[in-house]
């Protein structure tokens, strides 16, 4: 072993933050980005984040950058991958990349706590602009691993109230995979899980009341394995 | 965004590379250790890995280190998962740790090749002794990771030689998910797979004829999704 050469590295924390937006054509799979205020890429849209601290744990990191730059909490978070080719940005920076989930109740009312950031806006992960650094190809990778974990686990306890409907339900995983569901194939699958819960409630409107349901429980932490 | 004040954090690379060793109890789960010879730990069995330097990519590092420190090459490199918990070094350290595949008919060669250093030895992941800095818990979380790839994947290719025999797929099966399973049910699930293709080659030995096999491809790239 040598002396360690490497302290001109530098690492950064990110998070890729996921929540829906209602639409009438049906959800959209919404994640909030910084305009950056300097260089390099200044004027562009990046990830929130920051430098990690010497005294604090990645995932402290992730919480606090975003806290700091979009004022919003997860509901959900989890470590992606960390990103370090050398020629990702004019210095070297390792980024250290969260994903996260946020409860479509929960947006509004964070924003309207905490004050949303001038520099904040939200953007439909199908229709991005150019970002800055490589955060298209991170964007990229959150949302197929989003893709991946819908199938097996409770991710989308994640996304929802606490008491939705199946058709609202179905709708997160016609938006997370992309692709339209059969409703009764749906019905059939989801009420044979004993994940889902029915409640008493029912949710009024134009349409002809429907049963609310929850989940036995928050998104599956089995999914992170001894990562507790 | 404040200057950066993370200069004092370090990033090191360290890989936790599997292999087959045949017993005749079945096979072991077996990882490479490097004894340190310097403090933190001095003495203490710890993975493969050194510092990440300025100039090279993680995978990069994830390789040179290993190499450089076992004279191993994997069949297969992924990362794993970034740790930095704050009080997990003497020093702030951030360990991006990779999990790799050795094929069995591999370690041999590449040990008779390169010579083995004097100070690595190889270790039954059900019977490590503790090891320097949070590497247990590391390994842990590899174990996970590995069993839950075996699954969906043909991870199974990254530890054989080209062609086996069934049965000796299904060991490793059994191996890497530490259960026994079926004979005649693992030959028919696999006998209906694409992923499997008969030769015309036998084993010859004590016992009767076995068909060898061999994948149509390598380890499942798709584990990774856009990540190349």
């Amino acid at each position: 072993m040598h002396t360690p050469l490497n302290h001109d590295i530098r690492i950064a924390v990110s998070t890729v933050i996921f929540s829906l937006r209602a639409r009438t054509e049906g959800d959209s799979l919404m994640i909030p980005l910084v305009k950056r205020t300097r260089d390099p890429h200044d004027g562009m849209w990046a990830l929130p984040g920051g430098w990690l601290r010497e005294d604090e744990g990645l995932e402290d990191a992730a919480s606090r950058t975003l806290a700091e730059t979009t004022a919003l909490a997860p509901t959900w978070l989890e470590q992606l991958y960390a990103f370090g080719d050398v020629e990702r940005a004019p210095t070297r920076v390792v980024s250290i990349v969260y994903w996260a989930l946020l409860r479509s109740d929960h947006v509004e009312a964070q924003r309207a706590a905490d004050g949303a950031p001038d520099n904040v806006e939200w953007f439909d992960v199908d229709d991005l602009p150019a970002l800055a650094f490589d955060h298209n190809a991170i964007v990229e990778y959150a949302v197929w691993r989003l893709r991946n974990k819908v199938g097996y686990s409770r991710i989308a306890a994640g996304l929802l109230p606490d008491e939705f409907t199946l058709a609202e339900l179905r709708s997160v995983y016609e938006t997370v995979l992309g692709s339209r569901l059969d409703p009764s194939n749906f019905r059939r699958l989801l009420e044979g899980s004993e994940a889902l819960v029915p409640t008493d409630s029912f949710r009024t409107g134009n349409h002809r009341p429907a049963q609310l349901f929850r989940y036995n429980a928050g998104p599956d932490l089995s999914t992170r394995g001894p990562i507790a």
